[in-house]
C-alpha cells in the first residue's frame, strides 16, 4: 500500500511511503482489515517511531478503506484527540462510517484512471489507422499516377511512333498493291482505336488535365463525362475559373466529386445535378446540389457509408470540412470547404 | 434534481421523482443548500405529504451533498431516529462530514460515464476508420482487378489480333519488296515488345497466376521475380506444394509478402531471405527470415511504420495474426498466420 499524500485538516501535503503488510499501524491495518487505535502512542510497539510524521502523536486511530472485493484501498488516521484522552468507540464508528462513501470515491477514480488510459491507448491507434488510411490513398493515388506515366510512355508513344510506321508502310503498300494497302489502312485504323484506349485508361486513372488545365476545366469535364455516361444532366458554375491550387487540394476536389457523383447515381435517382465551385482567398468551396430523393439523415451521420466517411477523411486530412444534408422534395447537398494556404 | 433510486438500510429500492427547487424538503435543500430537518414532520409545511415515501414519518433531515463548484449533487435524507424525538446538531455534523467523500465519489461516478461515452463514441469510430480501411484496400485490388482486365482484354487482345494481321501482311510484302517488308517486320517485333509490356502491367496490378497456378508458385515467382530486381537471394520452402486457399486469404498472403520483400529491401540491409508456407488443416503460415540488421522493438511495435500497421490490419481482417520481430545478428522474422476455413 502506498501512501503519496497524507491530508491535514482538509489540505494535502506530499508524503512518499510504501507500507508493506504488517509495517507501522496502517501496514497493521492492511493486513489485518480491522480498525487499530491506541492512546499511548509513544509506548505502543505497533507504531514506527522513526517516522518523522509519527513524532509528538499522543493517541491514534486507524480505520481501513475497504474496496467491494474487500482489499484494502486506503485507510483513515486519525491523530492526538483534542480535549481527550483517546479516540472513542463512536468515534471509531464514525470513521467505518465514512468508509463506504470513500472507498467508493476511490473506486471511482481508479476506474475513471483505467478509463482515461484505455481512451489514451484507443485514441492512439484511432490516429495510427486515420494515418493508415490516409496512406492507402497517397499510394493508389501514387500507383494510379505510376500505372498512367507507364501506359502513356512506355505503351501510348509507342503505339504513336509504330502508328507512323504503319502509316508510312501503307503509302508505299497502296502504290504496290490497292487490296493489301486497305488491309494495312484497316490496321493502321485499329492502332488509333488502340492508342485512345489507352489514352482514356490513363486518365481515368490519373486526370493528368488537373496539372494542365487547372481544377476548374477538370471539373466541367468530369461534369460532362458523367452526363454522358448516365443520362443525369450535370450543369457546372465555376465562378472563379482559373483556381491556382497545388495538386492535393485539386485532386481531392477531384476525386469528392467523382464519388459525389457516383453516389448521385447510385442512390439519389435524381435527373439533375447542380455542381458549384466557388472560391476565396483563404478557401475553395465545392458544392454538389442533386434533386434526388435526398439523404436521411441517418444515412448522412454516415455511420454505414464508407463512401461518405472516406470523403469526409479526405477533407478533413487537407483541414477541411465535408458536410451532407438532404432536404426531401429538394434533394441533398454535398459541401465540401478546403482552406487555401496564402502565400 | 432527479431521484432515481432510494437506499434503504443499504439497499436500493428504484424510486424516481423530480425534485424541482423549491418543493418538499430535497426541493428546499437543494434551493438553499443548507441542511433542514424538522421533529415534526406531520406538520410541517416544507414536507410533500402526498408523496407515498412520506407516510408515517415523524423526525425527518435532510443535508446536501454539494460539488466543488457548490452545486447541488444530491442529499442525505435519514427518517424516524430510533429511541429519540428528533434528529440532533450532532446527526447532522455526522452527515454533512459523510457528504465530501459521497460527493467525490458522485463526481467520479459522473465522469466515469462520460469517459465510458467517450470511449464508446471513439472505438465506433475507431470501427468506421477500421473498416474504411479495409474498403479503401479492397476499392484497390477492383480497381487493380479491373484495370488488369481492360488491358488484357481490350489492349493485350487487339494488340494479339493486330500482330497476326500484321504478319500475315509482312509475309505478303516481303513477296513484292524485300525492304519494305523487312520494315514492316521491324513493326511486329515492336508489337510483341508492347504486348509484353501489357502483359507485365497487368500481372503486376493483378497477380491472375494466384487463380492460375494458386499460392504456392505465386509466392514463388514473386520470390523470384524479387531476387532478379534487387539482387537479394531469396529462398523458398513451400512444405504444402497445392494449398487450396479461397481468393481471399491467398492475395492477403501474396499482397503481405510483397510488402515485407519491399521493407527488406528498403531497411534491412540483408543479403539472403528465406520465405516458407506452411499449413495445417487450420491455418496456413506465412514466414519471411531476413539476414539483415534486425528490427528493433520500437520499430516493430509499428506505432510509426503504416507498412507494419497495414500487413498486420490485412492479416485480422482474415481472422490472423501478423507477428514481426528482430534478432540483432539473426535478421528479422515476420510471421502471418491465417485460419482456413475447414469444409
Amino acid at each position: 500500500m502506498t501512501v503519496r499524500k497524507y491530508f491535514r485538516q482538509g489540505r494535502a501535503s506530499p508524503f512518499e511511503y510504501t507500507w508493506p503488510a504488517g509495517r507501522g499501524i496502517p501496514g497493521w491495518v492492511l493486513q489485518h482489515k480491522v480498525p487499530y487505535g491506541t492512546s499511548d502512542a509513544a509506548h505502543d510497539p505497533v507504531m514506527q517511531h522513526d517516522l518523522p510524521i509519527n513524532v509528538d502523536v499522543r493517541s491514534i486511530i486507524c480505520t481501513p478503506i475497504l474496496s467491494s472485493f474487500g482489499e484494502v484501498l486506503g485507510y483513515f488516521d486519525i491523530r492526538n484527540k483534542q480535549d481527550a484522552e483517546g479516540f472513542t468507540v463512536a468515534d471509531q464508528d464514525m470513521l467505518m462510517a465514512l468508509a463506504p462513501a470513500a472507498s467508493i470515491a476511490i473506486q471511482n477514480a481508479l476506474a475513471y484512471q483505467q478509463r482515461l488510459s484505455a481512451e489514451t491507448e484507443l485514441q492512439e491507434s484511432y490516429e495510427r489507422l486515420r494515418a493508415l488510411a490516409a496512406n492507402l490513398e497517397v499510394v493508389r493515388e501514387e500507383e494510379r499516377t505510376q500505372i498512367a506515366r507507364e501506359l502513356h510512355d512506355q505503351l501510348g508513344q509507342a503505339l504513336t511512333a509504330m502508328k507512323f510506321d504503319l502509316a508510312w508502310l501503307t503509302n508505299r503498300i497502296v502504290d504496290k498493291d490497292e487490296a493489301l494497302g486497305q488491309r494495312a489502312k484497316a490496321v493502321t485504323t485499329q492502332m488509333d482505336t488502340m492508342i485512345k484506349t489507352v489514352r482514356r485508361i490513363a486518365t481515368e486513372l490519373r486526370p493528368g488535365m488537373l496539372d494542365d488545365l487547372g481544377l476548374a476545366a477538370s471539373i466541367e469535364w468530369l461534369a460532362h463525362d458523367f452526363e454522358k455516361r448516365t443520362g443525369i444532366i450535370c450543369l457546372t458554375t465555376v465562378t472563379v475559373p482559373d483556381v491556382p491550387l497545388p495538386r492535393a487540394p485539386s485532386l481531392t476536389l477531384f476525386r469528392i466529386l467523382q464519388e459525389a457523383l457516383t453516389n448521385v447515381a447510385r442512390h439519389a435517382n435524381a435527373q439533375l445535378i447542380e455542381v458549384r465551385l466557388d472560391a476565396t482567398p483563404e478557401t475553395v468551396t465545392l458544392q454538389v446540389h442533386d434533386d434526388g430523393r435526398g439523404i436521411q439523415a441517418g444515412e448522412a451521420a454516415g455511420l454505414h457509408s464508407l463512401g461518405l466517411l472516406g470523403m469526409r477523411e479526405r477533407a478533413q486530412r487537407l483541414g477541411g470540412t465535408f458536410d451532407i444534408r438532404g432536404v426531401p422534395g429538394d434533394g441533398t447537398i454535398v459541401t465540401v470547404i478546403i482552406p487555401v494556404k496564402s502565400n
